[in-house]
């Protein structure tokens, strides 16, 4: 029995607020069982040095917590003057995954920067970051279709992520805090509305695992996966019509 | 007329929400008009280098924004690496007003962080900072009172803070974003539930200011601050008896 | 009595020497008491980012102190890496006072930086450093005049600062340092010849302080600065005549 | 075809040399293709903060690239004053990596320390540090037993990586940088001796991969990985039969 | 009898391998007994800032050891996040010698950037580098002539430089580590091929040194240096001819 | 001729002015020609980790200059965020050179810091800085001396340092900068009361030196030293019976 009595393939609850702040082209807090994520995107009238001349787009993400997000107090990376590795390797995870699913020929030189600020931390923040920050992208672009600055919506498709990891032999779906700091392997799937895999990060510090474990995880994402997005149809509204459309002329 | 259409020595509808992040000690939301900022106080059992030994706490407080709580998107400043002149004066501020109001003696070796992250902005983040801060703070004080750590209520009295200003040739109280950038003159101010002052800080970048104005916006401030404390008193319960039993030993 | 035998409403020895260090604009040495200050004016010929391309000017300011001028060695800031809260703060106090008496417009897209070290502290560097910075500052402009870069002098009135306090409930003119640290109330006040408030930083960390006694602060603050005003204008020689020509003509 | 005529699931060839650098307890230089790096492992006689006092020992590890190990040369990251997100990851990986095979238990209060510098870069620089690193460490733990400092090689099993990927829709096994600059998709596969995963990471940052490209992948990783594992056997020489009896007694 | 056998008048045995990383432009490791250093010359098509439009080149040189070079390993200056003012030091040395036998009017707005990196420290670095450096920037430079982008080899001369010192009162010719941490004097010697001084470094911490001292000390590096032009000469083959006919010129 | 006259074996007029700073245990104002620079000895009671429990002192310097000491301002090292190469170079020469005459076995676990800043430079700083330190820690250890903290002067000898350099082919000394920025060749040497070299480093970046000119640059150096040792000797007064009767000791 797992701690908050769910089944081993049973997502926590999930929750999307819209336009949660005011300033950004694009906000969403998002809540996952306890984990709380607010994804602010904002468009930018440039791209980075690296980009410039191509006529092309970037997306890039930032990912940060409230010193008290978690059970202990951290020290602020801004007074420590130096961003960690471990959010460094989230924040380059989310800004992949994003573009994955982004045509960035169809928005002009211009920047999507989405910032997953966790306000509230219980497992699993950097997969609500990346199902958050899709949406909040989204309605950002929405807002450029709306203003007439973009023609069409360059989004692709559909992208969500969720964890899945083997607790005392087990493979679980969506592992809380409490669950992750016991488990013997991690694993975090991001995937598209299409089914297919776009980032698949497993890790067994103190354990191994097997192929055999290895496809039952990657089976029990699949489940996950499916039914965020239809939380992120369900918010992003008649913005569906445009990813849907697209969708169908990629195929 | 200003523009929501204010009185000039009308506050902006405030608003706080008790225990808004799970972990902390102290944790409140403080709404003033449409600024908002998260103020979570921790408790850490142990004080500054420079405190230890002494059989006395510490208050400490530090303050930053969301990179999108303002119309313009700002660079983080773990992303830059250090943390901004202005910040470093507020994160000051705010520690120096909650030591006013505390006795250090009583609560032990412990520091108490006080963490005001603003999640949007719309001028006046540093004083609603001040007056969240405080809730957070008492209430995280409580906690330790709860859990018999602590015997008293280490508090002296209620704390707040609101601004001021000069807006073509006005005073005015509690300006929101579009004032405060068009203002001659920015006035903060820290007042106890006494009524002495604890912080005065005005400027007149642009331009200067006469002592009659000086003493019509320390009038307006006074007015504003009172309504602060009957906002604190609300949402502090219980609390309040401990402060205004120390209110009462120390007069 | 004070602990150098002056009265409540008297300065302490004030010196102005003129040229100090060869190379810049303008440079003076301001001695208050056994406080020292290197005040030197540079003129650069660009102006920050932020100012391009508006035809204007800039001021700004930086202070340190020699790792020395204190009793206690302090580590340099260069060593830290890193600048302090408490020298940011007071390098923007700075250049804003500055700038509260320069008329931007006259003198093209320039930059002043003043440099303010000090080299001996005894209380009172960031106010001798404001009134020292003044006479910097004026006499780089009465350079470029000479040499026909501007046609007039960018000042609008003269600008200097001083300290007040409460001392075991006494009001106070110009801490040492020895009061400073025994003070319960600390104010910094700057003011324009005219007889304004520019920056007023009234601060209580262990006390409070009531409206009576701010009156007195600022009472004592206006009768000091008339004083140094009369330091700056012996020191200053001709340049007077151009900056009380630009008083006449604002008022 | 592939660049270098290799068929799909051939590696490039491996070599590696005992003791390169003289001061290490174990050194290797691994030659995977046109990929060098240099592992030395170091050990020191302590444990960092966080894992004092609990009698075990510490494995971590460090990457970095000679500044020309690469086509463009590459600013130094002391010079820059930061270690990159790319390097904080990969160093991440290889600590993780090294320790799912160390029994922490079995060698006191001890760091060891793997250096992993790249010398030259032709892609999978990460999997050819893992594999030379297991040898370094391994190398160093046998330098602790002959001097009897430990008593046990406190080695579990083997460890190895190699990257494999999807090009132009054929999966092929290790990379080199040609092949890697052009996948569609790269995956990292770290293994043990008895065939378990320790780590599999798998981006498809412009493409996606299907469930079928993910079971490919994994399979030419097994072969590959394999055949790894036979050319540390033959370098590690005596200490082979310490591994294989702990391999035993595990199982 | 030195600790080597070695005579007071005797270099270490001295090997180049050329073209040792396959990307630079010129590339030597360089072995002075037991120092090793990988030199890596590499062009940059453009400048620094303080060298624009002068129709100029400009040679920089980085210098930096692997942190197990050593017998105790070093913590990396990527992760103390700033550069030693040992390694600042040395590194400057390196490149104002190379810069003083470089016609930098004759490679047109081009750096050259040389490498240096410690594989194994035994004493002796810095000058094992700068002999090694300038046979990898001549290696370049011949890089440059060979594709006809630049028309004369702007080499004006040889360089290399060897260590002398005073050991028990003895003047004695290139230390190795055991040497050098022993010694009274240390001094650091970079000639041309003309016999003429680039640098001359000479210390004495705990010990100082007469003028006979410095009179013997010279004439062994005189000695030592002529034969590392024999080395180079050998390695460099048929650029030699360039040097040889561009020394003629300048004589 | 000289640009102000002064035969080539001149040295340009020497001031000390003793006591400058009141807070340090040593405090000098050296003047050299129109070069000044404050040097404050200031002692510690402890030594750097590195020194520890082993009975002895420690003595070391750090050099920087007010940002508009030279004809142009110059950013503030700590602004920057990192001290420079140059910098490091000159405050680790000298330390070096200070230790070289004292005895640290004779003042217990006690550091040293000698202040050296540049209020105005015209060449020569590092070399005056040297001179004006020896005089500042010397006073330092005579307050020592007065307290009976220690028993006797730990100065062994005296310490003065000058330039010399070749201009037009003339060999000079004590250039000031306009002659140090067109030099071929720049040498500054330290000396000790006794003749004895502790320091001699001679830079030719555009140009080289034959050995000539080393030999003249040298008794140049020797000539110029006599005499600020004179100058030094006279300001110390009284201490220096006790730096005289050391250096009888030791030889």
């Amino acid at each position: 029995m797992r701690t908050d009595n769910r089944n081993n393939d049973e997502l926590r609850p999930i929750h999307m607020e819209r336009d949660y702040v005011k300033h950004p082209e694009g906000s969403v807090l998002i809540t996952v069982g306890e984990t709380k994520v607010i994804c602010n995107a904002s468009i930018e009238d440039r791209v980075p040095p690296f980009m410039r001349n191509q006529g092309k787009g970037w997306v890039t993400a930032e990912y940060a917590m409230l010193p008290r997000a978690t059970q202990q107090r951290n020290i602020r990376e801004s007074s420590k003057g130096k961003v960690s590795g471990r959010t460094m390797e989230i924040q380059r995870l989310i800004g992949r995954a994003l573009r994955s699913v982004v045509d960035l020929e169809k928005f002009g030189e211009r920047t999507v920067w989405v910032d997953c600020d966790v306000i509230q931390a219980d497992g699993g923040t950097r997969t609500a970051a990346i199902t958050g920050a899709f949406v909040a992208m989204t309605l950002a672009f929405g807002e450029l279709l709306k203003q007439n600055t973009i023609k069409e919506l360059p989004i692709k498709d559909y992208l969500a992520a969720t964890s899945v990891g083997v607790l005392k032999d087990e493979t679980i779906l969506d592992l809380c805090y409490e669950e992750d700091s016991q488990a013997q392997v991690d694993m975090n799937i991001v995937m598209t509305g299409n089914g297919e895999f776009v980032e698949l990060q497993g890790t067994g510090e103190e354990a191994t695992f097997s192929y055999t474990q290895l496809q039952e995880m990657v089976g029990l994402a699949q489940k996950g996966i499916k039914e965020l997005f239809d939380q992120q149809k369900e918010i992003l509204g008649d913005l569906n019509k445009h990813i849907d459309r697209n969708r169908q002329q990629n195929s």
